[in-house]
C-alpha cells in the first residue's frame, strides 16, 4: 500500500516525538511492504517566526494532497500573554481544522495496570475505565463570530451550531457505541444554553435510528464531576466544541500521563492525528518527552489506512515497552529512558 | 442585630437542608441576641409548579427586600430531556442573578482529613489543598442573546463581557488574595475567545493595584488538568461564568463529598448562599441528605453580616460532628444520622 502523510512537526517538543513516529511508521513499512511518502509542511509559532503566517498556503496544500495528517503540537508562551497580538500559534492549527472539515476529534481514554502509581486518581475509580470522547472540531464558539470594540472594554463570541454539523458526529459517536459497550452519553448545558438544546434535540432523533444503543445527558458540569468520580461509567462521551476540549482534557489525567494519549480528527475527505499532550517548550530539544502518545497516533493513522494489523502491532509494542519498564522521564523520573530509545525500542520490536 | 432574611427552600432536597440551617441560625440568634426574621419565597420546579413562573415576582420584591437571600436547590428532571420546554426551573435561578445583580460567586475548597477515604483523589494530591473559586454569575454566555430557528435546525448562544463587569469581580478576587495566600489564577481561553482576551488584559491592568498579589493565567483545559493533577498549587482562582460553573463543580469532588460544599454569591446591595449540591429528587422527602452544604452556606451569610463570631462558631460545630462521626447517610452508608438529627446535633454544639 502506498500512503502520501502530511507531517507538521510544529513547536516545542513536537519535532522530536513526530520524528518517533516516523521512524515506527518506517519499520512498519519496511516489514509490510508499504511505501509511506512524508510531505512536510509549517504550523503555529514556527511558521510565524519563519514565514510570519501561523498556517501557509503550502501547507494547506500539502495537506489537502496526503492521504493524512501527521501533527506535533503547536504553541509559544510567548504569545499566550499579549492579549492583542495579531498573529497566534493556534489559529494556524483551528484553521487547518476548518479547512480540512476535520469535524470530530476522537479521545480515548484508558488506564494501563502497570501505570497506576501515576494516576492522581485512587485505583478504585481506575477500574474498567475504558471510554472514548467524541468532540465536535469545527463548529461552536471556536469557529463563531469574535468582536472587540476599539477601546477593548467590550468582546464577545457567538457559539452557533447546525443541526447538520451535529449529526455528523453524531452518527459516528452512535457507531463507534455500538462497536463498544452500546452507551452514549452527551454532555451540554441544556438547562442554559440554545445550542445545547438543539444538540439534545437532534441526538434524541438520531437516537432512534441505533435502538441498541442506550443514551443518557449529563449536565457538562456534572460530566466535570462525574469523570472522575466514577469514570467507569462511561462508553462513548459525545459533545460539542469547547465542552469537549475542558473534559477531554481533564479525562487524560485519569492514566496517569499525558504524554501516552493520542488523537484522531476526522473529516470528510481528511484526517489529523496528534498526540494530545502540549508543546512543552522547556522540554523541548532534550531528548525527555514522551513519544508514545504520537507514536498511538500513528497506530490510529494506520486504523485509519484499515491497516489493522499493523495499528495493533504498534500498540502491542508500546504495551511491551511500558510493561518492561522502557520510559521516559515523565513516568519515571529515576531511571529513564530517552525519546529517541523509546522509538528505536518500539522499532525493534515491530 | 436584627437581619431580614429571604428563604427560598426550592426543589427536591432543597427544603430539608434548608430548614436544618434555619434552625441552626435561629439557635444563633438565641445565643447572641440576634433576630433574624425569614421571609419566604417561591422558585424553580416548586414555583411552576405551583404559580406557573419559575421566578413569580413576590419573590423578587421579598429578596429585595431582605439583607440576604438562604436558598436550598433548583431543578427536576421532568424539564431536562425536553429541549422545547417553554418554562425551565433554572430560568428562575438564572433571572434572580441578575435581578440581584449577584455578580461573584464564591466558593471555597478544602478537605476535612477524617474524609480523606472518601475523596476519589489519592492522598498525595489532597495535601495542602486550600483554595476558594471566584466566578463571574451575571454575565457570558449565560446571559447574551440565544437564537434558535423556526423549524429548529441553528440555534447560538452569545458571549459578551465588558469591561466594567470583570473589573469588579477581579477586585473582589484580588482582594481576598491579599488575605490569603496572594496568589491568583485567572483561567480563561486567551488562545481561542476574544472575551477570554479581554479578560486576560482587564486583569492585568488590575494587578498593578495589587502588586504583593502574584499573577498567573491558565487555559480552561490545562485547568481541568491541573485542578486534579496538582490542586494544592492555587489559592484564588478568578474564571468567568461558564468556565467557573464547570472547574468550580470540578473541584467539589475533591473533598470527597459535594454534601458538605458552601457558596456564596454576592452582588452589589444583595447576596445569596446556596449550598453546591443539586436538588437530587431521589433523596427528596427521606430525610437523608447531608445539610452541611446548606449549614456552611448559612456560616458564610453570618460572615457577610459581619458575624464573624457566629460563623466561626457554626464552622467549629460543623468540624465537631465530622470528627464524631455524625455524618449522613452519603459519607457513612452504614452509620447514618439522619439530616433532622445533624442539624439537632449542631444546635446543641452552639
Ligand atoms: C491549541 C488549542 C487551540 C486546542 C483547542 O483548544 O482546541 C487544544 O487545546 C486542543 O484541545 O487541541
Ligand atoms: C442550575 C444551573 C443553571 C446553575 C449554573 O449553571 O449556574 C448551577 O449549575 C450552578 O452552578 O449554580
Amino acid at each position: 500500500m502506498e500512503k502520501k502523510i502530511a507531517v507538521i512537526l510544529g513547536d516545542g517538543i513536537g519535532p522530536e516525538v513526530t520524528q518517533q513516529s516516523i521512524k515506527v511508521l518506517n519499520c512498519i513499512a519496511k516489514q509490510f511492504g508499504h511505501r509511506f511518502i512524508y510531505n512536510y509542511g509549517l504550523m503555529g509559532a514556527d511558521a510565524i517566526d519563519k514565514t510570519g503566517s501561523a498556517l501557509p498556503e503550502e501547507t494547506i496544500t500539502t495537506c489537502l494532497d496526503s492521504d493524512a495528517v501527521l501533527f506535533g503540537a503547536i504553541g509559544h508562551p510567548k504569545y499566550d500573554n499579549d492579549p492583542t497580538a495579531k498573529v497566534r500559534p493556534e489559529q494556524g492549527l483551528l484553521q487547518l481544522r476548518k479547512t480540512l472539515q476535520l469535524f470530530a476529534n476522537i479521545r480515548p481514554v484508558n488506564t494501563y495496570s502497570s501505570l497506576e502509581h501515576l494516576s492522581p486518581l485512587k485505583s478504585q475509580q481506575l477500574q474498567g475505565v475504558d471510554f472514548i470522547i467524541y468532540r465536535e472540531l469545527t463548529g461552536g464558539i471556536y469557529f463563531g463570530k469574535k468582536e472587540v470594540n476599539a477601546d477593548y472594554t467590550e468582546a464577545s463570541d457567538l457559539c452557533s451550531y447546525t443541526k447538520t454539523e451535529i449529526e455528523r458526529i453524531a452518527h459516528l459517536a452512535f457507531q463507534s457505541a455500538q462497536q463498544r459497550k452500546k452507551k452514549l452519553t452527551l454532555v451540554d448545558k441544556a438547562n442554559v444554553l440554545e445550542t445545547s438544546r438543539l444538540w439534545r434535540k437532534v441526538v434524541q432523533e438520531i437516537s432512534k435510528e441505533y435502538t441498541d444503543v442506550t443514551v443518557d445527558y449529563l449536565f457538562v458540569d456534572n460530566a466535570a464531576m462525574q469523570i472522575i468520580l466514577n469514570p467507569g461509567q462511561f462508553d462513548v462521551i459525545l459533545t460539542e466544541n469547547m465542552f469537549g476540549d475542558i473534559i477531554s482534557d481533564e479525562a487524560s489525567v485519569i492514566s496517569g500521563s499525558l504524554g501516552l494519549l493520542p488523537s484522531a480528527s476526522i473529516g470528510v475527505s481528511s484526517a489529523l492525528f496528534e498526540p494530545i499532550h502540549g508543546s512543552y517548550p522547556k522540554a523541548a530539544g532534550k531528548d525527555i518527552a514522551n513519544p508514545v502518545g504520537s507514536i498511538l497516533s500513528a497506530a490510529m493513522m494506520l486504523d485509519h489506512f484499515k491497516l489493522y494489523e499493523e495499528a495493533n502491532l504498534v500498540r502491542a509494542a508500546v504495551d511491551w515497552t511500558l510493561n518492561s519498564k522502557f520510559v521516559t522521564k515523565d513516568i519515571d523520573p529515576v531511571n529513564y529512558y530517552f525519546t529517541s530509545t523509546i522509538g528505536d525500542l518500539i522499532c525493534d520490536y515491530v
